[in-house]
């Protein structure tokens, strides 16, 4: 799921009610030091990554003892979803919340902070960030917008996506009309079909009336709440064009330079904690919605065909590499990427993938 | 890696110098409001694991302003490495950082808070602790002993070990003497093998001299610095014995409940970020160290065939359930545990492993 869809999908969505946006409460002060405002892109409280907005928010709150108060605005409440980076840029807002390749008009090498076709997971984007180079490079371009970047969320593998035809070779994707936003839309051009750009609250009627053959969206657990098995046939996996989608916090820079160490370090740490909160909650759901969507609207869950997933990863490398010609910083920022995909690789063949096959297949 | 060994395995371990052991001092005040002392079952400064401690202490008193000093203590510096369980249940030490296995003594379900053969990866432990109903399960079970648990830190995957004959068949299993403790061990013993228990120390020398055929240790990175690749030949994959070994902080329960909100807050969240990034730390540095192994030091990997794998999951699945077996407490935890492992194997089909699969192998 990317880009404008969250503006409308607001109605659609099942939306967890009760969760509060103004945290920090129970341990504030008469009056907070700090009082920030974080502008998200996704609407109020969108289970999973609106509800981590908040979850950020409270856990800032709560650390400082009331001395920062982040008050959390959904998609369009203070600014629109994708003016968020110009609003924290600008000092508008303190904070935001959002996901980095929503903002490659200012560099194409944004979307590697966030995921792209047939690169890394959760876990290897963590290890790519934390300790293999990633953060620094992303440090310096928002540093370039006044802002100051951290992981804070990751959505963990998504599905392939929704399909009301089967896709059983290569030419079943000709000519298919998908609604696939980013890189991964790039990819279903370069082999043949027609990616589609709909905002999320058009989907499922455009699913329905047959104006489009597919659509990917999340995962099973914000798929189910979104109700697209009613429109919809078969669940493809995996979702090859985005394997782990990270999502961001961005804190306007000369606000957090001006924070005393002891509330930059909680800021930072708030956000990390996000981060693994946000994926330990989709890897708890997902399982329980995908029993669900089985056993209760019995949907019908398929694997893309081995010939289909190859000739997509081709096309995928020749799309991901393409961003390097962009610019100087985009070079830089695969090159490091594409040397920690390759290392991961090999050591995810003998330990993550060996094992789960040794477990889950043998 | 289990139990005795670390205590004897500091002199044979690389150990990374010059890592403050003494954190908050940037931040101190005159004098700390609460000084800790955390005891830890490993060599000061084990790598990943002791550094891990180490993290988890700077963390607590950068993010609280220096208001909690925390001093690190290495094993046998304050307390033998398995008796800091004992020391923090009476409060001799305010904080420990080990592994719930080690105390498999005071019940046998604490393994399943650690990893079990066959069991949960290190993302989906993080699923069944935070959202799964783990985490309530470990905390009624240390509350017994004034303890409150938290996750701090993961090996990730680990690796089977280390090989001095090859392992072709269920045959070459049979009265193979290797150096596994705990599950792992009790698997390897019903597979007609001898499990042997050594002190870290030992191992090194006594896989040289042919007392022992094969010992498991943890992964590339450990194992690298340890040396073992001079006293065997063959490194094989994948860790089914340890999938995903999670750490703990431990912390003085009366300790802790008296502490105000905020500080409390920044307790438990620093050991959550000590979780996310020990095992990014794993991510990034076990893929370079098993490029070393290979291409420097000519090292054999290779997988243990697939009928090996399909005995040892087996009988993993015997051991495993025995423990059940044993109190009613432990039957109520492995219930849980085989609840979310039976959900997390269907989910990682479609995801995680599906994924995997079309990058690296289709």
């Amino acid at each position: 799921m990317q880009r404008r869809d969250f503006i409308k999908a607001a109605g659609a969505a099942a939306i967890t009610a009760g969760a509060s946006t103004q945290a920090g409460q129970a341990y504030a002060k008469d009056k907070p030091e700090y009082s920030w405002k974080m502008v998200t892109t996704w609407p109020k409280n969108f289970p999973g990554l609106g509800t981590g907005a908040n979850h950020l928010a409270e856990l800032i709150g709560q650390m400082s003892g009331g001395r920062i108060e982040v008050k959390v605005y959904g998609a369009g409440e203070l600014v629109p979803a994708f003016e968020i980076f110009d609003a924290v840029s600008a000092g508008t807002a303190e904070m935001g919340h959002g996901a980095a390749y929503y903002w490659k008009g200012k560099s194409e090498a944004a979307q590697f902070f966030t995921t792209v076709p047939f690169g890394l997971t959760a876990q290897e984007m963590n290890g790519w960030l934390y300790y293999g180079g990633g953060m620094e490079l992303w440090q310096e371009l928002y540093a370039k917008f006044d802002l100051v970047p951290a992981a804070a969320g990751n959505t963990g593998v998504q599905m392939g996506g929704w399909f009301n035809k089967e896709i059983n070779s290569l030419e079943d994707l000709k000519g298919i009309k998908m609604r696939i936003p980013g890189l991964g839309g790039e990819v279903l051009k370069r082999a043949g079909g027609t990616p589609v750009n709909l905002p999320g609250g058009e989907i499922f009627t455009s699913l329905q009336s047959g104006a489009i053959d597919a659509t990917e969206w999340i995962g099973p657990y914000n798929d189910l709440a979104f109700g697209l098995y009613k429109a919809a046939k078969y669940y493809y996996y995996p979702g090859w064009h985005e394997p782990g989608t990270m999502l961001e916090a961005m804190i306007h820079k000369p606000t957090f330079d001006k924070l005393p160490d002891d509330l930059q370090a909680i800021v930072m740490a708030a956000a990390k904690v996000v981060n693994i909160d946000m994926l330990s909650e989709y890897m708890a759901r997902n399982p329980s919605a995908l029993t669900t969507l089985v056993d209760e609207h019995g949907v019908d869950v398929r694997s893309f065909p081995p010939d289909v997933l190859a000739r997509l990863r081709e096309l995928s490398g020749e799309v991901v590499a393409e961003i390097a010609e962009k610019d100087e910083f985009s070079k830089r920022v695969y090159a490091s990427y594409q040397k920690f995909l390759k290392q991961s690789q090999a050591w995810s063949k003998i330990s993550e993938y060996a094992y789960l096959n040794a477990r889950d297949h043998a």
